[in-house]
């Protein structure tokens, strides 16, 4: 293991949305509040839900098969699958296994390290730094050493019962191949550099996902999520960049997990960057939890957005438990 | 990151079980088979049910207060935790900071890598792997290295819809301390080598736990199940034999995933090892999903079988999707 020679990159990201776009309009006369209070409180105007032909396990392979397509990857190149939920419909088995029991029939990987994982909204942000370990653990210039990390969040199934939570989440799917080599390579979107994970106390057991007598249920304190976010996400930014002799000018674009845009303001103000740093398209898809942050890099990587001078970018998440991290990438 | 010359080891284990013991006459009688049938087709006598008292989180609870008492280690000593489970009981907040928010009310460790993972019955197994390159990761000669492993299981939540599974599951948490150091320490019970993971395909969707209208199922196709376990486990085991230039003969003691006492019968012959190389306690607990090996460790480091002059061991698992892995040990 010789981390220092090596590099790690994101080849590849997208994402697939639920099948039906969902206005404000919608819930505003269902939860009976007068029109724009949504986008007054929260900055999100519309939202998609699954519709009932779009099972959990087909939301994230619509995304690994759009990924497999573009980057012509094999699945017998993937060493690692990791996938991120905050939503997952069932126990058992995975859906990291599900998706290689689809994606590889002919059962030409046996080695592939496969692990569904849980840390809510924070689920991106943990999945790369599990993905980074794993694939530096298991190096070797022999091989193609890439992982593939899947989010996957199906809030509707969760909603109907709590109008806090009902007017913010959506749902998505998000698929990224990522590479460790020994040399950054021209078609990488970005690098993927070091991280601040960890978790804070959540003493009001402020998100809380459940099943009860057969109905699955959200329940929210918005007060102390925002509270908690803004403080958690600054705290861990602010270390970040410490450990590398950063500040917050060197960094031309947070993305950070898009929760409500009036936490991400307050987070734009407590650390005194202009809120233009602050990437945000809460507006178009709610609160997508685990496949926020990758909808946001897609959209980065792959639209107009790209033709700013983007150098040094940095993600960071907060979300149920309270589990948060923060990771600084450079955009290739 | 220098994994060379870097120890991991297994400080402490300890398990608890479900408050019920429920010997294999009770079942017989409900599901209307003859004495003895349990028996003659699992190797099981005995396993334990969460009483109503016992909660999910009280049951993981039991496990790791009892760790931290024997160890007198400090919640802020801890820089990784991760739960693994087949049977969590709900998707949010997560069992790992679900203890945090437990054991650390002080809020005095803000920094700790919180994380839930799905392996099924392979979570050990997997769960060793991420703490050891998590740790490897943030690994510093000034702060203590530890991690705490916990493996959570309460089948009893789905058992009742099929006689397959239900003669089979019970119900366990398992607590693990992990240190990562320049030097294997004196009170290690066992150092932690390189592992073998990975996961094959599951053809006929062989092991599924899932909630139908409020009740938690659990279905088995406990051929499927037997085949692809001998196999996959066997090939898994040879494998890292052959990675570490070892033979069969150099492991004094295999310890696997208490499936099934025939699985564990079969992989022995399978690989022409003497059932004596086997560690084998399912008679007594039934399958505990990922706590069936740290019952087992427990059991070696703490009990008399401590007296025989162990010196490599090997653990290898595998369960729903499929998801398998081995992991090569060396008693201290």
């Amino acid at each position: 293991m010789k981390e220092q020679d090596l590099y790690l990159g994101i080849v590849a990201v997208n994402y697939t949305t639920g099948d039906i776009s969902t206005p404000n309009t919608i819930l505003e006369k269902k939860i009976g509040v007068e029109e724009n209070y949504i986008f007054r409180r929260t900055g999100i105007q519309n939202r998609f839900y699954l519709s009932a032909e779009q099972s959990f396990l087909n939301l994230a392979l619509s995304s690994v098969n759009k990924l497999l397509a573009e980057t012509e990857i094999k699945p017998e190149d993937i060493s690692v699958i990791i996938c991120a939920s905050t939503t997952f419909d069932k126990n058992s088995p995975s859906l990291a296994c599900e998706i290689l029991n689809q994606i590889d029939p002919a059962a030409n990987n046996l080695d592939c390290f496969a692990l569904d994982i849980n840390a809510a909204c924070s689920g991106y942000v943990y999945g790369l730094d599990v993905v980074k370990n794993q694939l530096l653990s298991t190096y070797t210039e022999a091989k193609k050493n890439y992982a593939l990390l899947v989010t996957n969040e199906a809030f509707s199934h969760f909603l109907g019962n709590s109008p806090t939570s009902d007017i913010i989440f959506g749902d998505a799917s998000s698929a990224t191949l990522i590479e460790l080599s020994a040399h950054v390579q021209k078609n990488w979107k970005a690098t993927i550099h070091n991280s601040q994970i960890g978790s804070v106390r959540d003493r009001k057991n402020s998100i809380v996902l459940f099943n009860e007598y057969g109905c699955n249920k959200m329940l929210m304190n918005g007060l102390s999520v925002y509270e908690n976010a803004v403080k958690t996400m600054t705290y861990s930014v602010n270390k970040l960049l410490s450990v590398n002799n950063l500040s917050v000018s060197d960094i031309t674009m947070f993305i950070p997990h898009q929760a409500n845009s009036k936490i991400i303001e307050a987070i734009s103000r407590s650390l005194g960057v202009a809120k233009e740093h602050f990437y945000c398209n809460i507006k178009e898809f709610g609160n997508t939890g685990a496949s926020s942050i990758p909808i946001c890099l897609t959209e980065i990587f792959y639209s107009e957005h790209k033709q700013v001078p983007y150098t040094k970018g940095m993600l960071t998440s907060f979300g149920a438990g309270f589990a948060y991290g923060s990771m600084l990438i450079e955009f290739i």
